[in-house]
């Protein structure tokens, strides 16, 4: 029998899995991530104690790792993560020397794609995206059941496709990216906005316009104008950037992950009726919509793929 | 030796080519594009006469084709060629009866991204971008020195990504795809638009608004301002889409091609300054951008090359 840890760094939790080849889960940990130097010591920890879990003699193939920034993959190196602060760090090396096992890492929205691929709601396809809908627009591509990193690994940034030009500032510094529209922080600006421009609407029942959330336009937007306007708003851009991606990488299914794909149907449905409607001869390849289903284990579980065929 | 042959079929022509693995030519040949079987016929005489210039008993790899419409190259069958009269055709296997060779096909515009990737700008790298400059805005991706394709061959379609949500109408039914601001026939548009909006420019000087052509702009943008206003407003939106593909695919180089990438550096010169400006971490993996240097025979090698490895 053979095992595979996977592990997925962000910024404030390190957390780990090991599993099989068919990703079943014999056992979890996790650690406060550090900074620097001290993620190593943090993922060798959390690595020890997987390994404590499985029995003498059985046989760990390898150790994958999902890490937040720039990632270069080929060499094992985290180019630049913020957050972490690391910089030029050889990630892979460090955790190897202390581990004794073989590593290999990546961007952990690219790690989380392939779970979701290998393991969650795109196991029955060769090709699939994973949009994860949170702070930012994340994700990552699965082509012909193989992560898609591009150059030094640093393609498949799905959010920063500009859809609108000229538009709202995204955190890359061009206006009009899918992110500056899809992602649950433009989510909440937009029903701020809404807030505050209609002091009638039923959303402010159950907030502020300073305690808005992702979900709270929905909830509100059978019964509420304003509400009901911003889910439009969202799913109009959303559904622009998805029918990008199906024309530009035309996979089998696109996933939703992240906090906002939580509202479920809410998004599939419609965003399905777009989808068919809009995708460039969709008639002959057609791309399905769904939510993704495994949730915040996608990231290790995705990265111990990295050692699955 | 081992030789490959190369067919491109257009609207007008049907091109062949016979190649060694190194892209050395030994032959060309071309017939007039019948419609629906005609185009078997004609593939099958290009083919006879290539064959006949190579010697009796040297190796013929197999064939390979590139054809305009939607083409399942996995399964040989053009699923939809409108100009062709073609649909759910099994183009490879009635050439291989008429041809007793071994044939693979694939989209005209994804051959000539493997020819320029194999043999002409891109030789030099793994992963490149064509995107080419004509009626529409086509194109195709090379990763890892391999064709990406999608589900049924139906990716890749790099024209049909909106980059202003709401804007021109595009041949696909969207509104404000890349090809609706960046194909020669959006360019020649705004020429016209330019022409009739400002009397005193000197671009009358060469043609009427009604025999504008993609280069009237580019000809006169250093002394006349609304020629020079096109040529800007050009660049900006192929920018935007170039940045985006950058971002989305990460290569080492986009190739332009099509009628409007024989401007040469006046487009290649500030699309690089762009490029290097806006890309995600593109100090990290910068994405070089080239004219293309196969012009019309770019289809015809690359289909060859679906052959070499």
């Amino acid at each position: 029998m053979s095992y595979y840890i996977g592990i997925d760094v962000g910024g404030t939790t390190i957390k780990g899995a090991i599993i099989d080849s068919a990703g079943k889960l014999y056992g979890e940990d996790s650690v406060v991530t550090g900074k620097g130097e001290e993620i190593v010591k943090g993922i060798a920890a959390v690595c020890g104690r997987l390994i404590a879990l499985i029995g003498k003699g059985e046989k760990i193939v390898g150790v994958g790792i999902g890490c937040a920034g720039v990632i270069d993959g080929e060499n094992g190196v985290v180019a630049q993560a913020n957050n972490l602060q690391l910089k030029n760090f050889p990630l892979a090396k460090k955790v190897e020397e202390r581990v004794h096992l073989p590593v290999k890492i990546t961007n952990d929205a690219n790690a989380a794609a392939l779970g979701e691929a290998k393991f969650g709601a795109g196991k029955e396809y060769r090709d699939s995206i994973l949009v994860t809908l949170g702070t930012g627009v994340g994700g990552g591509v699965v082509i012909d059941g193989k992560l898609f990193e591009g150059n030094k690994s640093a393609g498949a940034e799905l959010g920063h496709m500009v859809i609108e030009r000229g538009g709202n500032r995204c955190s890359c510094g061009r206006r009009g990216c899918f992110e500056a529209y899809s992602s649950a922080t433009a989510l909440i600006k937009r029903t701020k906005w809404a807030m505050e421009e209609d002091v009638s609407s039923a959303m402010w029942q159950s907030c502020t316009s300073d305690t808005a959330k992702g979900r709270t336009a929905f909830d509100y937007a059978d019964t509420d104008i304003a509400a009901h306007e911003v889910v439009e708003w969202y799913i109009k851009y959303l559904a622009c950037g998805l029918v990008n991606l199906a024309n530009i990488f035309r996979p089998q299914i696109i996933m939703l992950g992240g906090g906002v794909s939580n509202q479920g149907e809410n998004l599939t449905v419609p965003l399905q009726q777009i989808l068919d409607r809009e995708v460039f001869a969709g008639f002959y390849a057609p791309v399905k919509v769904a939510t993704a289903t495994l949730g915040s284990k996608a990231g290790a579980f995705g990265a111990a793929a990295l050692w699955i065929d």
